[in-house]
């Protein structure tokens, strides 16, 4: 199984791309899809291209994304969602299932509580993936939704693969 | 010049398509992309399709997109701002320039106050268009925004054309 993890965001769209092969995860490719300013259609373009291209170059079997943190800043909500759009979309033309995890999903996962601090995300990132070189914030946060979506479907092959030993 | 006007939406984008020759406007086509339930990347991964197919069949050489109207609600924010890229992606991937108006704008344009009632404006909209068939309330919200773009057009046309006669 290769995982890809999106970290939704117009002006930087961080995502992160590991492998699962039994009990092993490794890193394979991380980076940010960036946009600048102009107009808003000509960015979407931009980040859908952007993000094309790294499912073209790495070829990732799965993806999540993570879930936009809705708040009180409206115009702020509406940029994210636009950015997310493209997140979904663009796994979803490749025929690949798309995961969604919420912010505190994906910290409970990697670090073990959901409230943790970035810093301790990025740590928690490093360590599971021995010598990574993380582009960026938003790439670390991109490979920590990946982890999280392993960790996952690896959980529910188990129980599947224990539901099964008891049926037979 | 033909143009396509959208209402952005997840469960329903309106469309509608209108040509523009000299001082004439006609109505070519209108309706209604709609999803269903279901994971939000098949959602816009249907919505992307739909209008894609729309693009491909009626063959607009310009596009308009009605600007979201942000308010308290951020949950429906966010599916908004999903389904605005998916409107703002698709002309942009066929080459096409999108403009983008406010909803007291298009109002502004097609009724002549800024605050008119959505009643009014698929009055406006029909006597524009004589004999048009309007699928629903979104592909009248659609033709609206795509006659306030050709209006716009229009003037900056006329603009330029005066600017050039002063300039000679």
């Amino acid at each position: 199984m290769r995982v890809l993890g999106i970290d939704p965001g117009l002006r930087n769209m961080g995502w992160g791309v590991i492998d699962v092969r039994d009990s092993k995860i490794s890193h394979v490719a991380n980076g940010v899809c960036q946009t600048g300013t102009g107009p808003l259609a000509e960015r979407l373009l931009s980040l859908h291209k952007q993000l094309t291209n790294v499912l073209a170059e790495w070829a990732p079997t799965t993806a999540a994304v993570e879930q936009t943190f809705v708040n009180k800043d409206g115009v702020g909500t509406l940029k994210l969602g636009q950015a997310r759009a493209i997140a979904l979309l663009v796994p979803a033309q490749a025929g690949l299932e798309v995961g969604e995890y919420a912010p505190n999903a994906v910290k409970k996962t990697v670090v073990g509580v959901g409230h943790a601090e970035k810093q301790q995300v990025d740590h928690m990132v490093r360590l599971q993936l021995p010598g990574v070189k993380i582009a960026n914030a938003d790439a670390a946060d991109a490979l920590a939704i990946a982890l999280c979506h392993a960790h996952h479907a690896r959980s529910s092959g188990r129980l599947a693969a224990a539901l099964q030993r008891a049926a037979s």
